[in-house]
């Protein structure tokens, strides 16, 4: 009889789970295609498809080329130097791997740590997926497709892999898992963001904004006195499908960011994926009652942004959260969504989708519980004993809420200056904005040779999805 | 070198088990989303969505509040009685798990019994909400918001919790896997319901009936005559997806009943897995034959309701069965829930979903499979060598059939009667039905706000949409 | 302590991940179902959607009756003569398995050959399922329903599962997992046809381009003058998703063709699931670019044709391949697919769904790169030294490509000799095709009772979907 040993172990388990969870993050995807595709006008829902298609095959590149070099490169296979601030080692690959010493063993690489196996790079392919793909919520039915392309790489390639590298690397300033031995300066004990409440959803909400800004409204979005002027979901359907396949995927997003299931960090695993739940229940009711109570009926979108505020909200203190907080989060962040959503529609700034409130608010809001509600225990569990607790608990101080709260506020310069300087370019330029005959009709007729639906009997497309 | 110990192995893999088919019934719920949105009419779209989306959010609550207490409650670990009827301690996870006894090593809690891991329990939560959803489409189109609030909150945390403590707890007194020291009465063996033909589908499926019952015929179902006047389903390809989706999410109801992998369970994971597909193909060729010899043609909603009744039927037996068993099951099941809907037609009874003669026809025609198809040897394997073997095989004796006829009589009456309480209840206060106009113009108007779709070039919501 | 033997370990986790793997590639169902109905008429939006239901019901039966057994029939345990054109035992799971000789110790079956298992089983019906549907967006629109039921069960039952026994059974006479004691003919060392861009893809897709030859073109689909008249998608939405849907089970598909974790393995798996995102990325980008050059616009249908003929392409080689070599395959397939469509409509041949462009076109080529694009290193991990290395690099030789094309030409010749045999023969008894009636009113009103969507407020069923 032959026993299994922990090292095959532990590479088969951990990189399985990271390769489901990479699934389960991909398929976030779906959801965000069917919800923007949903809640926008007909004219413009083959441009939402195509751009959130377009996220994974044109970001998969980008990723492979140089994305992941700046998240993570300069690790220790590299002998390079490394930096705090962005990686600079493993493009396309390159020394990113090696081939065996030994031809007689199965091999294709060397076991590498975690960071550096291919589900690790597929996992986090899919999250920088999902940070550019809520830009697109934003930025709909105006935006042309130059400019998306142009914004779509600056964040997949650049924008996004800094504020990974600053946090999640172990060469990071902000990194609660930096490597001891890394040159240059290391703030405290870095920020608790366990699935990406700043290093994710900040990031796209921050760039969502600004966008939303610099781009304008869409036509007819405010009437003459500034009043918001309802722009109605085509298919509520899409909506509501997108949202369960957004949570469906979320269990991934969460529970795959412990990124091993050994050691036993199948417990933190499964006990993240009971939080998520409970975030998305206490978000969901939250932005369900906010609804009738502010407009006396139960629509669909509030209960879904609620979820999905909830989701992003629990981000970054679900592994150090009590499954209680992370329902008590979940519920504020569902109120903070639905606030800060209005409160953009006050300053004239149309988001399509609400993706500044969902992934911006709750996502400042995700780091301030992931400084505030992280026991003792599990932050042993799921960091370190060295990596201090919640301010809302004794004894554990203010240092972690500090931290984190000076996390989000680099993450938002950051990303808000780099929005500017990208789409402000882009709006000089005179190249971000499609022309009003163009939004008039659509961006399906005037982009993508013809409407996104059709219902005549020959095919032939009928009239009524156009808008000549 | 180190090696594995079973201790690590067992956990890892059993866990993971769990949460992967967790996360693939929760995606049941986006299959009976669109399945009942697109059965239903368009001017309702957007309450089924809702309503199915609420059962996961709202169910959330209630089941970490009060209803896994009631299903699971009174374990070892908490030292108080336990009895037969109902559990009565962990209400929102306190004294559900404790802290770790040695802060040195990995701990979020305890390594418990698998009922008591937060991946059970996550399990379990897909489940009743899968039980509570049933019942949204037997009320669709005219079931007031507040009536489905209050009759979900009863599903998920009291009716469905009993139920599951009678026969899948181990202090039931139906319960195939009772604690030999625990008080009280306990009828012979208990029932063989491996994923829940009874457990989950004949209490969705009951409650359904009567619900439909109380609650009265949408306006136009039957004409003057009494005839049946259809009612056509607004977009089949929804119908289709969410057939689709509830089939793959089906192989994590059944196979994950396992609730293991460890210990050569992985056997009958891979078995029940094959014996699901075998239903669903014998179930839907049985639905789509019947449509043709009765009608003269194939349609989609009696391909689709033919596989999940086979999927239904085939719950019970789909451990202990063979595979040639499973599309015997299924074939019958098939059969059952299309003469069921007539039945059902024929009582005046309008189910707009036919759940109950998917769930409870197929559910209780289920149970009578798993006291028919048990082999010795699978029964062994997956319960023990005490279960009794089914009474189709020579020397298995009629017992098993005797009380998984039991266990299906009881659950009807139990659930018939709560249900009869809590519809009748509502009815009484004049709180279940919606008004006769807002059925005319549909809930999403009447409810939420505006119509599901919205086919303008301005988003301003086309009057094609509503009814008024 | 105990700890786990590497029996126990490599039973739960192969088999495990064949499941996972199974459940994923049978999703790759609703990704067809929603990309074919979405692509046709909505006045066939229905029929679409029932034969990719039926393609997993009736295609289970099939399968589980004969299928399986041509396909991996004859092995080890049957004592039985084998060959390498057919295999002959196990229909129905007889002698597919059998009972445990010591029912002291957990048994449902002993543990067998991976393919064996019932979790192979499973894993194997999904494959034999796609490669039927392909089949279907060929013929949409025009086929017979008894026409669809009667080639199905033959390529389910027959055509698939000889070319299976061909290249991936250990008997057959072009398989690289030859058993070297099995009798008769074999060519060198084998198809190198990973995933199976001939076993599964051009398989369907050569099929897929005799059935649209002899079917004939669509009413209306060639003007006058021979010229091509478009005929629109009638809902976007529908084709983006399928085609995310489909990427996602192609994880399974791609990766799950390891058929194992242990051993390593695992390694091998995630490589592939990189390798097939790369693809996707390549194909995409070169469909969309293509559209862009070709005709000024960015339209979904080439960007997901791309990706899906890159994720074809590279199912050969995805495995032997290094990752660059893998988007360079994905971005050569998407050429490929774009101008195999043109070409397919110069021939007067209307393939609605582009079937035997993506499926025959990227099948092909990516036999090609499975022969050039293996290194060394990765052949020997993933087959065996024996196996040749491709021809691209030095000192690996041309005997990999001239077998990868041999296989690709018999898979060719077997298909489409079948093919004329089974739809010439259709043709000529005059049950191939719907009247002319039919036709110009639509499937779903002709066989399947009602048109797919209704927009009423009572549910009796628009005129405007019908066609009278």
């Amino acid at each position: 009889v032959s026993y299994v040993t922990s090292d095959e172990f532990t590479t088969v388990v951990d990189h399985l789970w990271l390769l489901i969870c990479a699934f389960l993050v991909f398929l976030m995807q779906a959801g965000f295609a069917m919800l923007e595709v949903g809640t926008v006008r007909q004219k413009n829902a083959k441009n939402l498809m195509i751009k959130n298609i377009m996220d994974l095959a044109a970001g998969a590149f980008v990723w492979w080329a140089f994305g992941f070099a700046f998240a993570y490169g300069g690790g220790d296979y590299s002998g390079g130097p490394s930096n705090g601030f962005i990686g600079a080692q493993g493009f396309f690959f390159i020394k990113g791997y090696d081939a065996c010493d030994d031809a007689s063993e199965f091999c294709l690489y060397p076991i590498k740590p975690k960071y550096d196996s291919f589900a690790g790079w597929l996992f986090q392919w899919a999250f920088a997926a999902t940070a550019t793909t809520i830009v697109s919520g934003a930025v709909a039915e105006r935006c042309s497709f130059l400019g998306y392309v142009i914004y779509a790489v600056f964040i997949t390639g650049f924008i996004y892999p800094v504020v990974v590298h600053w946090i999640w690397s172990e060469y990071g300033w902000l990194s609660a898992f930096r490597n001891p031995d890394a040159p240059g300066v290391w703030i405290a004990s870095g920020v608790v963001d366990f699935a990406g409440s700043g290093v994710v959803h900040l990031v796209g909400g921050t760039i969502s904004l600004v966008a939303a800004y610099i781009l304008g409204p869409r036509i007819g979005r405010f009437d003459a006195t500034g009043k918001v002027v309802p722009i109605m979901p085509h298919n509520s359907a899409f909506v509501g499908l997108g949202t369960l396949l957004l949570w469906f995927g979320w269990f991934g997003f969460n529970s795959g960011s412990t990124l091993a299931l050994s050691g036993g960090f199948i417990l933190a695993a499964e006990k993240v994926a009971v939080g998520t739940t409970l975030a998305a229940s206490g978000g969901g009711l939250a932005g369900i009652c906010m609804c009738f109570v502010k407009d006396g009926y139960l629509d669909l979108p509030a209960l879904c942004n609620g979820i999905l505020g909830g989701l992003v909200g629990v981000c970054s203190a679900v592994a150090v959260a009590e499954p209680w907080a992370c329902w008590v989060i979940g519920f504020f962040a569902g109120c903070v969504e639905f606030w800060f959503a209005i409160g953009v529609q006050k300053l004239k700034i149309d988001d399509p989708l609400d993706a500044s409130a969902v992934h911006m608010g709750c996502g400042f809001f995700g780091l301030i519980c992931g400084g505030l509600f992280g026991t003792r225990l599990n932050t042993d569990a799921t960091y370190s004993a060295d990596q201090p607790c919640g301010a809302f608990f004794p004894g554990c101080g203010g240092q972690q809420l500090g931290v984190n709260i000076l996390g989000g506020v680099m993450i938002m310069v950051w990303c808000s200056g780099m929005a500017f300087l990208v789409f402000g370019g882009m709006r000089l330029a005179g190249i971000l904005r499609i022309s009003s005959k163009q939004e008039h009709e659509g961006l399906d007729v005037s982009y993508h040779g013809s409407a996104a639906y059709d219902d005549t009997m020959d095919g032939s497309g009928s009239a009524k999805y156009r808008n000549k």
